[in-house]
Order: structure tokens, then sequence, then C-alpha cells
């Protein structure tokens, strides 16, 4: 478990799968697992479930597999989930509301310290115990708070001068609902997009592929 | 704007991006662009962008660039967003309620037919004008009404039996927010996932390795 350094980000984000699959073994009470049963389970090749653990150290043992509890802890580790990280949430809409309720309170690592909207029929009501404040109110708070993370659910417009506003006062992660590309203007963030209406547009694509190919 | 057939999925991938930006220029106005200007807003190279738009037919001539609007309307039909497509939504939760009211509404191609919902708290209720429905009627439902698309939000245990119900009733398309490969059981289908917990499990990720490395 010694060389972490230069970990691909296809690997990467091949981790939080192996994570879910690994997490369901546990449950399901199976300790050991070969690198070709796993490979099954996720419709990958042995050989490049190999490579991929290779990338954070020697695990598996020849003939014994892997020990599923400790490599679900290595990735843990990997991906810094063990860790909190404070985060507020900016937009308190549909999108931002469920992610609230839901992917964040489900997340554990990543803590909601608070919900700022600047519709004022908003302010005040609460999410999971926590009241939306006015997003006027960002550099105030977020000077009294540690807040390492911010939540873009916000409309493509408002988000661009909301993510200065949050690079000003230190915010340098984000995980941006906009269709603002954030990484252009403030390079040295990290951000994390999650584009679904790309997503929506790329089912549509292949959609309709399918049904014109029925069609000939 | 002939061929069209092999475009490789990193293309397609890329196409929802370019259509975001063709459509934010023709909101300012501005008629043509050459591939250069593309790529410097888009933080790709020239390049790139011509090999992108080559795949699909000889658009762009030397010295005067792209035409917005063709090229915008050349995307749509690509991604086929021009058509429309029936859509049911199974899971009436937190962020199935976000995406019936905000992103399919937005989306245009997607029409929302039917919501389901396993809770009689729900059935009978509205979102955007839908009566929630209970999930025992899918299968009357569906016999009645052309649906070419599920989108699942619901959580994966339920996912598993679902999406083989929806199979069963001629559903081969599926926008899949629950944790469940339906890939794997189900190989002919095609599904576009959106998995959240993973997307902030790399913004994590990065976070961490951001953080480890400044303690250094």
């Amino acid at each position: 478990m010694a060389k972490r350094e230069n970990i691909s980000s296809s690997v990467i984000r091949r981790l939080p799968r192996y994570y879910r699959f690994l997490l369901d073994l546990e449950r399901q009470g199976i300790a050991r697992i070969s690198s070709k049963e796993l490979a099954v389970r996720m419709s990958t090749t042995a050989s490049q479930v190999r490579q991929d653990f290779n990338c954070f150290g020697e695990f598996g043992q020849q003939g014994i597999g892997y020990s599923v509890e400790q490599l679900r802890d290595e990735i843990e580790t990997i991906l810094g989930i063990k860790q909190h990280y404070p985060s507020i949430l900016v937009g308190a809409g549909n999108i931002g509301t469920a992610i609230a309720n839901q992917v964040i309170f489900e997340s554990r690592c990543f803590d909601l310290v608070g919900i700022f909207d600047k519709d004022v029929n908003k302010i005040g009501k609460k999410i999971k115990n926590i009241s939306i404040m006015s997003t006027d109110d960002i550099e105030y708070f977020c000077n009294k708070t540690t807040v390492m993370t911010a939540i873009l659910c916000v409309p493509k417009e408002a988000a661009e001068s909301l993510s200065h506003r949050l690079y000003d006062i230190g915010i340098r992660s984000f995980w941006n609902f906009s269709h603002y590309d954030l990484s252009m203007s403030l390079p040295d963030v990290i951000v994390e997009n999650v584009h679904l209406s790309d997503s929506l547009m790329a089912l549509c694509f292949r959609l309709n592929q399918t049904l014109n190919s029925e069609k000939l």
C-alpha cells in the first residue's frame, strides 16, 4: 500500500465503482475475491482489475485473491472518504434540495454546514435541520466557519459571479451542477461537474441511433 | 453532413458541450466562429474541434469558419434532440422529483408521460401536472401508452426487479440514477448512468490529494 502518487484519472474514475462492489460483497459476507471474479461482476477483465489495484501497492495473493475488507478499506483511504469536508450548498431549488436531502446526507464525508439561496421566500426555511441563509451572507458565514467545498446548484448566469465570490474567500473545491465552466476562469480550482442535461443528450443520441437503425 | 456512421463515443460525449457553447454564441448574436476561437472557449485545441466536426461531414470553410446556426442545428440532428421520446419516471423521491420538475422539463426532447412510486402517500399527488401512479400499475399503463425511456430514481434493491419488469414490457432505454448495473443483466438495453455518489467520491479524492500535498 505504498505507491499512490501517479494514479491515473481513469483508475480514479473506476475506484468508486470498485468500492460499491466491495461494499456489496462485504454485506453478503464474502471475505475474499479473485481478480477474475471481481472482473466478471464488474464486466471488465481480470488483468484490468490487477492493473488498477497494482497502482496503489501489492494486494492480492496468487491463488488466494484479495481480502474484500482490506481492499475496501484501502480504497476508502485512497479516495479520502474517511475524512470530513465541511461544505456549503448554494441554490436550494429542485436539484439543490434533493442533493442536500439525499446525496450529501448519504455521502458521509461531506458535511453540509450551510445552505444559501437568493429567494427571500426560501430564506429561514430548513433542509435537514439547516436554515437556508441569504446568498448575501456567504462571505460573512465563510469568514466564521471553515468551508472547503461549495456545491453549486444555481443557473449558469448566477454561477459565474458566485464562483468568483467563493474563490475570493478561499474556496477551491466545487461540485458544480451549473453549466458554467468554472475551470476556464478559475484554473486552480478542483471542479467536479455534473451536467445532467449532457447525460440526457447522450442517452438521446443512442436512442435515436437505435431507432434509425431499426428503420433501415 | 453525410458521414455519421462511426462517431466515437468520446466525440458524442463532447457534442452536448459544443451544443451548449453554440447556443450561447447564438444568444450573443455571433453568426460565425473559427475552430480556433471555439477551441479557446472550450479549453481544447483547434485541431480537436476540426477533427470532431469532420466526423459528421464537411462544415467549416477555410478563413470563414463555421456557421454557428448550421453547426448547432446539425448537432441537434445528430444528438436526436429534435425528436420527442415519451418517458416515464419511476421513483418520486428527492432526486426523482427534482428530475421531473426541472431536468426533463428543460430537456424538451423527453416527454414525461407517467410518474410512478410505491409510496401510497405519494400516489395521486401531482408533479408538473402528472399524477403519481402506483408502481403496480406500470405494466397496465405501458400497455396503453407508448413509452420509450424509463428514468430510474429508485434504490438499488428496487432497481433490479423494476428494470426487469420494464424490460419485459419492451422498454430498452434507461436513464439510471440507481446503483444497479442494468447493463450486466440486460446487455441489449441503452443505459445512461448518473452516479452522483461516484462523482462526489471523485471530488473527494482530488480534494484529499490537494490537502495531502499541502501538508508535505
